[in-house]
């Protein structure tokens, strides 16, 4: 495996809102989801110098085409989430992107999975091929 | 107050789901605003004979220019929402829309309040005037 | 693989409410998570026989410990889901069940996966061994 | 009106998330309420020293009995949310809150109006009486 590349790590912050909180007191699961795609969003921008309004420039939109996830700590009122993602692969059109979620005052982690983006056209809707200038910036 | 109006109220169903209830085991306040809305969006099309599809076919839009909510008691999950609504006065280039939230099971009362809609032209983002075609669909 | 159970599939319908649309003007991914939770809830209380409410009176709740989901097709504000879902395994402790939400109009899938339930007793809030008696009510 | 107190007007930033964005790509209203509950939170520990755990632990919770909100410019995914609250009034269980939501980079006002909370018992989830501790320390 010794050409495997090995893509940064990047990492966003939150706080757990209120409104993020269920009945069993604890962040809501479905939450994990928009707090992966929150990072993605503001690690496009800040991390890989491409942020979304570019793509949408472009003509590109990025849809989520499968995850996985496994929840392994609740998170509460008060925490504060780290989101880290990194790529684990580029694929023709889209980018399969690991992420964990740790606990901010212990380090803990609390959930993990993998995130399928699809990168599509906006007009038609369906993947498009991911141009060499997008790879290049992706590729770090 | 001879002269005044009285229009329609009619009545959408809507079950609580569980990604509506917070923390206190209550659907969360602001859930309700999300019920009326998608009340009215269900009454556009079944009561008032004018889908929200239509209007933006015309290049309008609706937004909430302005909200007083009442939450008198909690609604809770296993509930059904009944949301009645009923426009108050129509204006200019908008509509003042009265409304009543109640549980199904017992008929109490949960929340009540007036939303102010506001009909907008989509490509200016402004207020418009609404047609006269308009204010006959919603006069009953 | 003569003796594998078959167990019985279920469904919900669910009204797409304008909430659970996102900026692409479909169902926000996450919102799939909440439609399936949502369907579990009823097919509980409808289906299985046996609500939340008496899971609870019990001691006993249930956590989502993983999920899978693969999003085919968007789904769109005048949609109804129809949520259909199918113990996959019975565990030790919890439950394995595969869902496909479809879209009525069409019939056509638009998501579909695994979630992965845990059943944990509500004190310690740790995995605990499912009942004979629970076993048997979900054996259908 | 000489004697009418001025309560300290506190901030909290917010960055808005890719889910609080609705099919119109503003941040969608309800989402404003939620916000406020959010900066409430934050500022209940950050700046009246008296944060929601130790209201529960002495028995006591806060519920929204009512809100008014004026929803006057958007704000966008890529925006940052500064939400001020003001205590307008202290009453005899309950306190009414006074909010505007300003864009952080324009400093303009999107959204302001007032939340009139209610403190309950958490036993009998009925109103109860603010005491003189917790008057001394909102009184700044």
């Amino acid at each position: 495996m010794q050409n495997q590349k090995l893509y940064a790590k990047f990492e966003t912050e939150l706080i757990v809102r209120p409104d993020d909180i269920d009945m069993n007191n604890h962040v809501h699961n479905s939450k994990y989801f928009d707090y992966v795609l929150a990072a993605r969003y503001d690690q496009m921008t800040r991390c890989y110098k491409m942020p979304m309004d570019e793509f949408i420039a472009r003509g590109f939109g990025w849809v989520v085409s499968g995850c996985t996830m496994r929840f392994k700590r609740p998170m509460a009122l008060g925490d504060v989430a780290i989101v880290k993602t990194q790529i684990k692969e580029m694929k023709l059109n889209g980018v399969d992107v690991l992420f964990e979620i740790v606990r901010k005052e212990t380090g803990k982690m609390c959930v993990d999975g993998l995130f399928e983006y699809t990168m599509i056209n906006l007009k038609t809707q369906r993947a498009e091929k991911i141009t060499q200038d997008i790879i290049d910036k992706y590729s770090i």
